[in-house]
């Protein structure tokens, strides 16, 4: 489990003075990039051996507004992983605050750079073990 | 049920060469819109009239990728009406073609000006009743 | 001179209740593509024959804000044509009204897939000529 | 002169592989937003008190691209600082890099809630005197 933290910006905010919905998601997919970073890897290294880990289905359940200036903490930890792909789990909260504010869950497929599904390399697999990651 | 078309902009797209997760999010809400408009409403009336309809749950199934330029239809219908809430569903093709690309339901609830739970109005909820919309 | 059409979605908007200021950048990008394609071409085929327009400048004028819902057209031109760069000009008003919302401009090099400065192809230059375009 | 980290996500790029140029315009605000911080106030604060800073111009200059997960620097500044505006200005670069990414400018109104110019409080003022910020 890894502790990503960002700040609400204006352009994240939408006319109803709250976290415009679709943005979470891109706080999730900084949650997994962190996620990846604390447990010795990166995403992007995964890229240059050949992988991409596209999502398939994504989830988000809004339990309060984030807010403009609000100092946030993505909390993402590995669901499940399989031959083949992973579930991801996130929860997002004011840093301080226990809260809910929002949370969500994605799904990835492995594939290759012809889009064909493919084990997931076992140096991967070994990072992001429930256990560990 | 109503169909909305929109062109994909290079912003849409990540370095991957399809459109980014989050951004189909935003396709959804201007199905959404287009689905008001249709039904002889519109979301900025009923936000004037003081109510909102600010998004409880959002999931979405990705089934083939969308790319730069492509003309996509998002095709948005009433899933389900209730008292204080609304379910919309999602499908999104490239216009011509019957792949679906991607799947989507959104759940809202209704509330004040203050945030509290509200009644949909009866005028808003006779646009949007399944058998119409 | 092409005019492109859109329709603002509350995911454009910001908590000032107007569409934030990045925003008017996608909306300069979706005028340029219908720029290409009303002149016959399009960005997508410019960059199968290996060729990419990458953005060295953007400035942008607010003269008045667009908010949710609108109903803008987005006005393109090409202000200069030149070996290996163009700039293209905008002004996005809201439809049906004389106002100018914003005006813009861009400047773009022409490069090859290796990120080398190249001579804009002069199939692409015939189509874009200000004369035309 | 302060400075502002922040990671760039997969969301952040286009299909060219780099930052989508609109974006950096989201990073200059947060840049903005961390010099008020630096400073003691916080542009939230500032609106609490009935005061908007929108966004008049804005230009900039891509000099070299941002990729997926790079570390990037926002170096924010008050350029200049007058009765009734204020332009600040950005450079963006890879922590740790000298190479410049990308410089801009911004140049805002002060504007009450009902739109009309107002000089800026000078608590305000204070804060942001290009000797300080």
């Amino acid at each position: 489990m890894v502790e990503a933290q960002l700040r609400v910006i204006y352009g994240d905010t939408d006319q109803m003075g709250v976290v415009y919905y679709a943005n979470y998601l891109r706080y999730f997919e900084l949650g997994r990039s962190e996620l990846f970073r604390a447990m010795g890897g990166s995403y992007r290294e995964l890229e240059c051996q050949g992988f991409m880990l596209p999502v398939v289905e994504a989830s988000c359940s809004y339990r309060a507004p984030a807010r403009y200036d609000d100092l946030l903490l993505v909390r993402t930890l590995v669901l499940e992983l399989r031959r083949a792909s992973i579930a991801f789990g996130y929860q997002i909260r004011r840093k301080g605050e226990e809260q809910l504010l929002c949370e969500g869950k994605t799904l990835h497929a492995c594939l290759d750079r012809a889009g064909r599904p493919r084990r997931i390399p076992e140096s991967v697999a070994q990072l992001l073990r429930p256990a560990n990651a």
